[in-house]
């Protein structure tokens, strides 16, 4: 008799890399953890939450409702909120952010060729009639793949991406593609090559979509111009009478908001056929509070409809004092307000980070610096690995200190090696003191192995 | 082409009946719904909440904490007091509840029987370490499911049963058998006689679990007795061997904390050989506030590991702040005393639209007096039928009355008919007005049709 009775699902789903890299921080107490995506504690929101708490539960009109059950969708306040702000970053096309002085001439591009007014017909797929309200955005990430994906079908995505995504991925049996990175985005030309491929070996009925981490990338930082998402949008539209459905384009925009330098870009929503085609999801979580887990999405209507039944079963609907709190959080401005803090806040994080690279890593280590989100990206040089069976990755732990091994975070695509010498480095939740010290310990470790 | 790229889990996803009735809610403003499964408005914790939240968030220990990530797991806190507590509830084996005074004669023996002290070696199943946070009790049933069951496999059910858990079953492509229902749980022959045609048939080894509701069943209010857990466990067991796996009894506790009349029930985890095959489910939301979504699991080790790694997919981890409000109502008892005063309130609830449905059914119309829950189940005399289709429903919602037709709480068992007579009625959000208002309307449709 076996010993489980355990589904396909559930015998394929592997351990998550974040619980085993959590597992090290506890047997290791002296250890300084660059690899945990935490987001700063000192500027959380604990005043602001306080305050907006106070306000709702004592407000004789919305105290009992926010307590209550509200719907699958969620509270549409909260969606005629969130519709409305990304309307209004996306017609603005860049924003600029003072914080930094750098010129970046790609995103200088961008704003320029970024549509500065969405057209009037484009302007109504930003409704809350499009959109639900999540418990994070992770929670979209999975409902909108079990809807789409069977066993053995095919995701295309950045090489390297979020690598819980990779987990989604894995547990349910779905294959991936990894699609090269450049400083702007994917590689539009390996994206064409991988679709030609698939094509000529009759693979394309499997592909449903590509996922994209768009905005300061989790783990590499890069921010995906408007152009390229046009262009993979009308790359995949080329390839869909050869699959026989349509494929979608999933923007993950978790950093959008985040960003401390260089020019927010418009998202997919604002390009050509955007409307049936592009899923946006987005995260008040990071931005606010991780603690209070509300994400959102944006989708076609036929996909909605599936994904909202979808929600019913995993959960019928979001907290809605959650919801509410975001509401009013944004309603007031104390959203907006706190995250002017955050980035000032994770600008001299990351300014800290860097500075103490260049000051302790070898030469050859090279890095991009960080625009936004939670990240630095490392390059070794040949032939070192960062792997987690790799010299670096456990010299490394004898100096205390911890990174998330680059190979982490590329998908099973059996169409290429994995790539085994980067480090997801993270200035997100570590104090400025310790990121002084976390990095010039691996600066040691990698000076002792280069 | 085709003009979406669905999964087979995307096509197979039927809308939720909730939001076709809710639908109906929108659409005859006048209508009071004795449908929805809202709980009581008045009662809800407000000020308590607000306490607790300042409380928190006052905390210079606690308060960044709540707006930080968590573990997947959960707050090991409250999954510390959420175990003593259930330890406790299956100790005291059964509480008594003033509130009725009738006599229960089949409570009483279970009290008896259930087991007053737990054995040492049984407490250490009450664990912190076999216990996670969901967000929802509806979040770990989707969980552990899928993390279960394969496409064909099948599901033992209460017949009838929860309805949203049919959506799950119906969503995944599993299959459903209907175990017959008597005043103290399922039918213990009917149970073996369903195994024993599945041996039969070869189709054993497609058998992953039995899920039952079993304190104050959504939608019959029926409460299963201790007896008839353990030997359904028992019963299971027995044919383990012929499925070749381990079959798993999932206990839903979702209405265990609103009884106000009879007793309490110990719980499956306290039967011989439980720490290996059952999963206990509970939810705070119903009991404190459905706007806070907390529910939390106990499990066998092995399937813990398995549905930690399926959560760290779904969301990594329930919303702390959340979490901490539930750990702090528990801690200080406020939870206690909250609950107290909602055992009152539905106690009166109950009574007054039990009184309201003997003066105004017809006297051929039967239930049985709720003992906690939100819900009568009423039956009508043959041939009068209840479904969506049928004259009674449609009559009701010309009298502005709606009520969940009872065929919907069955799951699509090829063994049998669905049943088409009876009716759950909530008493749950519905003020006192509205439930006698309500009541008088659906007693004037019935009383037009028989």
């Amino acid at each position: 008799m076996k010993t489980s009775a355990l589904s396909k699902l559930g015998q394929r789903t592997e351990a998550p890399p974040i619980s085993w890299l959590m597992q090290l921080t506890l047997e290791h107490p002296q250890l300084i953890s660059l690899a945990a995506g935490f987001t700063d504690n000192e500027s959380l929101p604990v005043a602001e939450t306080r305050e907006l708490l106070n306000e709702i539960l004592g407000s004789p009109k919305g105290r009992r409702s926010a307590l209550q059950y509200g719907t699958t969708a969620g509270d549409p306040h909260l969606r005629r909120l969130t519709a409305d702000r990304l309307l209004k970053l996306d017609s603005a096309g860049g924003t600029s952010f003072s914080a930094s002085a750098r010129k970046i001439s790609d995103r200088a591009l961008d704003v320029r060729l970024a549509p500065r007014l969405i057209p009037g017909a484009a302007r109504k797929f930003y409704s809350p009639e499009r959109m639900l309200i999540t418990s994070g955005s992770q929670q979209l990430l999975y409902m909108l793949t079990e809807c789409l994906c069977d066993p053995g079908d095919i995701v295309l995505v950045e090489d390297p991406t979020y690598f819980v995504y990779l987990g989604i991925v894995q547990s349910h049996g779905f294959c991936c593609r990894g699609i090269r990175l450049e400083a702007d985005g994917i590689d539009l030309s390996h994206l064409e090559q991988t679709l030609e491929a698939l094509r000529r070996r009759g693979e394309l009925k499997r592909v449903k979509m590509l996922y994209l981490v768009s905005y300061s990338q989790n783990p590499t930082g890069i921010t995906t111009s408007f152009v390229k998402k046009a262009a993979a949008l009308a790359t995949l539209k080329r390839f869909e009478r050869a699959a026989g459905h349509p494929i979608y384009l999933l923007e993950d925009a978790a950093y959008r908001e985040l960003r401390f330098a260089g020019h927010d870009v418009a998202s997919a929503l604002a390009a050509e056929g955007a409307d049936e085609r592009v899923v946006y999801t987005g995260t008040y979580s990071k931005p606010f509070a991780t603690g209070v887990r509300v994400g959102f999405g944006i989708l076609p209507k036929p996909l909605l409809t599936v994904v909202l039944r979808v929600k019913a079963n995993h959960d019928f609907g979001t907290s809605n004092l959650l919801q509410q709190l975001l509401r009013h959080a944004l309603a007031s401005c104390r959203y907006e307000r706190h995250l002017t803090e955050l980035r000032r806040r994770y600008a001299r994080k990351a300014a800290t980070m860097t500075r103490a690279m260049r000051e302790h890593f070898p030469a050859d280590v090279r890095w991009q610096e960080p625009e936004g989100g939670l990240y630095v990206w490392a390059r070794c040089p040949k032939p070192v690995k960062s792997g987690v069976h790799s010299r670096l990755f456990q010299s490394a732990l004898r100096h205390d200190v911890l990174y998330v091994p680059g190979e982490l975070c590329y998908g099973n695509d059996p169409t290429r090696r994995k790539p085994n010498g980067e480090m997801r480095i993270s200035f997100g939740g570590v104090t400025e003191t310790d990121i002084r010290a976390g990095i010039t310990r691996l600066g040691a470790t990698l000076r002792e192995l280069l």
